[in-house]
């Protein structure tokens, strides 16, 4: 139960030779497996790798490199072992290094020596390269999949609480009423541009690396383009050398993820504060809480705290492999094993986080009439008596000064803005005064701001429609 | 000369009424003051801030909300301002708190009371917003353009060097020769993405947040749509909320810089090995070397040590970012001042970097005659070896284990590859063995890679080509 | 007004001679000075510099190595040169490098040659060490004695808050009620643990480096011991390459400072929620706060979201500095030169926020019946019925089922706990369901926590005690 | 084999009560579940929690809060389901949350009822800050130990070193020859320091904080002292709001971790150079290198490689704690469940680094051949030669000039310093000039710089001894 699972049993096991170990005079120590072996990682990547290995060997039997009969062989014996790693039913070992030595091994075991000419004209170098790739498109397209579905949750309840309206806030000290539409439909955008980092990265992974070799190339004549398109790939690498050291796709997962979960970190912590006792502006659905193993009253938003903390890892994801890669010289050096469980848990924590941050907020109950309790207290329509001085024509300065002495006399007085006399505004604001305590009282502070982008009702419906369409183009 | 700079005399002047002291009973107290001034820090964004404010301004005018002769006396006193603060010829005072309202303080010193109206229908979260926008399209394509000056050097030097040949390394440890061509063009391959990274980030960045107001909007009739396209950006906001509080087009400069520094820096440090007495593989130019105060014969490669070290302070940038933004509930909160030393720092050091590499670059001197003898020692021609054995229908993990052999053997003889007799290369090759020999003597190994993206003449050529057509079009 | 100060005037002034320029052909190109140059920077340090070339002085002249007389007219000329550094009277030129070439520079206008006999025995690799310690051992006792003041503040402010109860949190939902000063108290605990890692560091910081040469040592007379005496440090290093590579007190800096911020950090996010309207707990003082320039109403707790912000700044130069020492070989490397700033500014910021925050602390105003209201809302003696319950022999697990099906009942009918009636806490509780009733109504939740450290009156007074002693002992 | 280990079997499993389900109308969802169960990660605190648990049994039982029969019941369960945690026969099920309350649940189903009496007085808060302290005190402790072997390995191979002298780098550049055993000494002085910032952490993480309830302390009649003395620790908390939310020595630990393998990661960086073809300095053991799965010449550091990459790990996490932490308010909050993984990952790969480091120290032969022919070209006597003119009383600028001339003189003639005529010495430095050339002539370069903590034989053996007498004391 310490450190590092256990990959396969070593009990018993004859040390079995390296497939690099003709040089070397000495076998190597078993810390020296234990410290540099990554099976116990990256064996997430078997389905990958095979998938790999399978077009390779395709195309090492259309280019004449292996025969018809001998890539049949080996193909089969690959979905073979896809099929039973997949059900957990073969045996993993760290002293075989890695995933990929892992499966040449199994191979080997199935087909003998031949299984030895799969690894003709490819490196593991490019072969790594290539499953994480494989692995990458997958996750991103996952990730785009959930955040698509919880863009489609945000407009559902947009659409519900277009007239529902609560204090924005700045400084957290209330600023302006806003419809919750609008509030909601500010963290469309940021989906929005998450997406789109989202997709111009897919396009930058989905380079197909195989034929790089180790870092120069090779010499076997081998058509790389024809097991890029067989993996659905668009574009294939145009140096050897970069292909095999470059890590910028990880790197940049890495950011987008911490930029996501920076957002659903904003959400979350604001629904922690919505759902304080002193907010009361949400209730979480019981199923999404829990509770105090002490305390019996308490119900508590672990779901959102939890995102918010794992934001914080996934900034580690970020910072690990930038400094990872920070000053290694060309091409492949080791360091770059450590990129996997950095990347693979920044996937995994985004994808995670915004699928059940959907469920969240398609069950929390929003309480409206807190909201609009909320709007009546804090001088919420300060600004607009401003603005009307202003748009009166007095300085907008000298109308916020103006408007500032009539929020101190309604503090001192524990009166609304709207409760001030025709003679104290005139106090203030002298002869447009009047004016303002009239204008307070006839229209709703929100659908004042009617300006594109603005919380006015039909600002906001309008929001809602280019979001309808960008969600279903 | 400690901590912050002064920022103009505060010796003597009156403490000036804040623009927001209409509700406050007591003044700020001077450590606030010099606690939450901006203006040290912001007053580089002074062009941006006029320039906004004119296209606010004349959209105000066209809207009819100012006069015509207001807005021209507002302009025409804003473009002297603009002049005068070019020129260090205008005090800005930390008691204005930001270069905003230093520059609308400066305005009503010049135009009076109606300077106070070009505040109307905007807030300093919107306009904060716009001017880091202008702001960063400038520098964004200064970086842009250091950036291709530096592939166009990387270019002419790859076409000086298509026949020298190096060591390629993976784990530092000689691997397979490769052309130094190739080897540079390896990061032509990064910076595209860089450039790529860097175009689609401007996209974002082109977005017209003005009218966003506080944060939700605004009840004047104003038209962004017209401030946009006077600036020149191509979208407008669409979510006011989301306008004011959104940072993600600071913190991706930092990481699209943080990536890019990562690049250099990984060939800074292969050029400080290559300059080493042990390499030798390069002679930097003296004029971008320095010398040691103490020891006469140290000539020292800092400029690439300094990127390195300076590439370590941007991912500190984007560290600060990220983790300012972590948790902040909408909208504005002040946390979010910070955000912009990390970001001048981040774009400043990009652009220097670039430009100082390209002229190290340009005028260094690869020392070729020692790379071609690095190639004869480390048995370079190994891979070929096996992958010969591979072609001749030798498993390629035997062939592997066959060629380990060969190395041994040569390593205890102290002798190279090719020096094997045919007896010898019989003996742990078998059959196949004295092929092996005769492989070998016959052509260059370099040559033998020319899968495409490889280090044969021909692929490297074909590289070249496509580069130069990436940089023309 | 763009990227790095200006230092000293290069207009007109002749091409100096570097000190290292002997081996050199060509001539440092400006890009270079421009981008290696440090004295816009490192010019903080002149005292530094100068009060430890005079203690170098000081030991060559007694060891021989200067006479008397030069030596006298060394470190009288030093002494005139901070004199008039420190009134800004004299230039300060980038084409000197750094603040170290550059007070040589001055020296030897204002001495002659004999200037060049204070490097005898001293490298800029020790000399840089050197002033880095000495400025730290000062900043680190100025951010000792900023804590301490704030510490003291805490200790006034619980003294007089220990019969003000307010509800505690767990995640952010009310817990159980605690004493202010309880609440108080436990940043002081955090304090003290940030006080005595500032002492073991300032001992780390405390050893004087000169004497180390560029890197292995020198073959004058010196005595390191006696200028260490001269200079209050009680230790002298013990390797010299150690002594010219180590940048291990920077990085502690920015990690002290780093969990110091945190702890502000937490603070301030705490203030910024009770000064929000919904929990209202505190009124910050008018003179630390400001306003909206477009919201008249606004009160913003600005300093304490920028206390947030500049936490995360500070995290960002701890990252830069672990960054750039990951893989640096010895000894030193330019690199290195980029640990001032981030080293500058995490102590400035640590300062400066230590200080501001205790003024925020000392003049806010506690709003002790909205804390007292609080408490009876929320169920905060739940944990004590079923505690009460659990004492009196129920399974506690079992006790807390019965409470929590309590406060259901409860919430249900919008009434505290000590309102259900003696028949409801039976159905819920059993035969013990009366007597907590009873229980809840007869003593104060907060004294019932009267453990050691717990929040009972007494507890908490004792605390006061101890911590009263920690600071005056 | 995808994303978080499965932690017992949910198939069938009748969905439990949670421990908290009174207030709650609706069950947990099963996604709420598996987003917040911490067991799969916490599972490897289960005998701390024991060992702490059993402490609390025995006050208890003291107290006279359990009976003795109670508490012996209990405690036998315990250590029997610790026997059986540790064979892997029982199961962990994720619906119980985390370790704390699998625990229990065993217990339940060992001793009944009964079972719930040992969480009185105390809640999971608190529970859980004292397993990760036991758990930590035990890792330190560990990770001394290793750290102790390794010092002592340096200390063994200085002994073996200190006649082998090889070139002192700065800039990666040769600058003077120092003493392999010198060199050696310098790392040995960075983890002198890195032992004690782990000993003075270790001090403040052996506080017991036991009795600070969810937050607010606990009204039984608890001992805290002799739960402390019971498991070793030297103090109880001060202040149970701090007790609980409390992570510094979380944070702290990483942060000591990471300059330790910072330490490591430069000692790395240079032995990766140091293998290269190019330096040639080391051998390193073949069992502690691996091979090339493509090119049968390589040998490659990849321990070392790895103990890089893994230093940018080990940041990642600090950096994920700290930004977990930042703006947290009082007292705990579920974001911190997400401390455990960084911090194990930092304490198991900081321990493993140096136990395996340690081995390719001891394992590796250093080729004093290459270091000793290395040490002949590079002019690493300049500094020598420059030395000696100003010890002869020619201003040091002066003499640095005249050398470096010398120098450029003996790179245009292809020949070393040594090998300059009287006559081109006296050109080049005037009529002292032949005399450098015959001290240059009469002794060793290593041994000319005697002073303490520098590089001669004298000064090396002395450090050698001092270093021994720390270590042994």
């Amino acid at each position: 139960m310490k450190g590092k699972k256990a990959v396969g049993s070593r009990a018993g096991a004859a040390r079995s030779q390296k497939v690099w170990s003709g040089r070397f005079s000495e076998a190597p120590s078993p810390e020296l497996e234990a410290f540099t072996e990554s099976v116990s990682v990256d064996k997430r990547l078997f389905r990958h790798d095979i998938m790999g290995s399978i077009a390779h060997c395709r195309m090492l039997a259309r280019q004449g490199i292996l025969t018809a009969r001998e890539a049949g062989r080996i193909e089969r014996a690959l979905r073979e072992i896809e099929r039973e790693l997949g059900l957990g039913r073969l045996p993993l070992a760290a002293r075989h290094e890695d995933i990929h030595m892992n499966i040449e091994h199994l191979l080997a075991e199935k087909v003998g020596p031949v299984a030895g000419k799969l690894h003709t004209a490819r490196s593991r170098n490019d072969q790594v390269a290539l499953d994480m790739r494989l692995f990458l498109r997958e996750e991103l397209a996952a990730i785009r999949q959930a955040l698509t579905a919880l863009m489609e949750t945000i407009l559902e309840r947009a659409a519900g609480s277009v007239d529902t309206v609560l204090p924005g806030y700045t400084h957290l000290q209330r600023a302006q009423p806003v419809r919750l539409a609008h509030h909601l439909l500010a963290y469309f955008e940021m989906f929005l541009r998450d997406r789109q980092r989202l997709d111009q990265l897919a396009e930058r992974v989905a380079v197909m690396p195989l034929g790089a070799g180790a870092l120069a190339g090779t010499g076997f004549p081998i058509d790389p383009r024809s097991v890029a398109s067989e993996l659905g790939f668009a574009r294939v690498f145009s140096n050897s050398m970069d292909a095999v050291s470059d890590r910028d796709f990880a790197i940049e997962t890495c950011f987008v993820a911490s930029v996501l979960m920076m957002h659903l970190s904003r959400w979350a912590e604001e629904l922690v504060l919505w759902s304080s006792h002193e907010f009361g502006f949400v209730e979480l659905a019981d199923a999404y809480c829990t509770g105090s193993s002490m305390m019996p009253q308490k119900k508590n938003p672990d779901v959102l705290e939890l995102i918010r903390g794992k934001t914080a890892r996934v900034y580690g994801d970020l910072m690990a492999l930038l400094a990872l890669m920070k000053a290694l010289p060309l091409t492949y050096n080791r360091d770059m094993q450590e990129d996997k469980e950095p990347l693979f848990h920044a996937v995994d924590t985004a994808r995670e986080s915004v699928i059940i941050f959907g469920k969240v907020l398609q069950t929390a109950r929003f309480r409206e009439e807190r909201m609009r309790a909320a709007v009546e207290e804090g001088f919420l329509d300060a600004t607009d008596a401003a603005d009307y001085l202003a748009r009166k024509g007095m300085p907008f300065r000298d109308a916020h000064r103006a408007v500032g002495k009539a929020v101190a006399l309604c503090q001192k007085k524990g009166i609304r803005l709207q409760d001030l006399s025709s003679d104290e505004w005139k106090k203030v604001a002298g002869r447009l005064g009047p004016e303002v305590r009239a204008m307070l009282a006839a229209s709703s502070p929100a659908d004042r701001r009617s300006s594109p982008g603005g919380t006015s009702r039909e600002s906001v419906l309008s929001q809602i429609e280019r979001a309808r369409a960008l969600l279903d183009g």
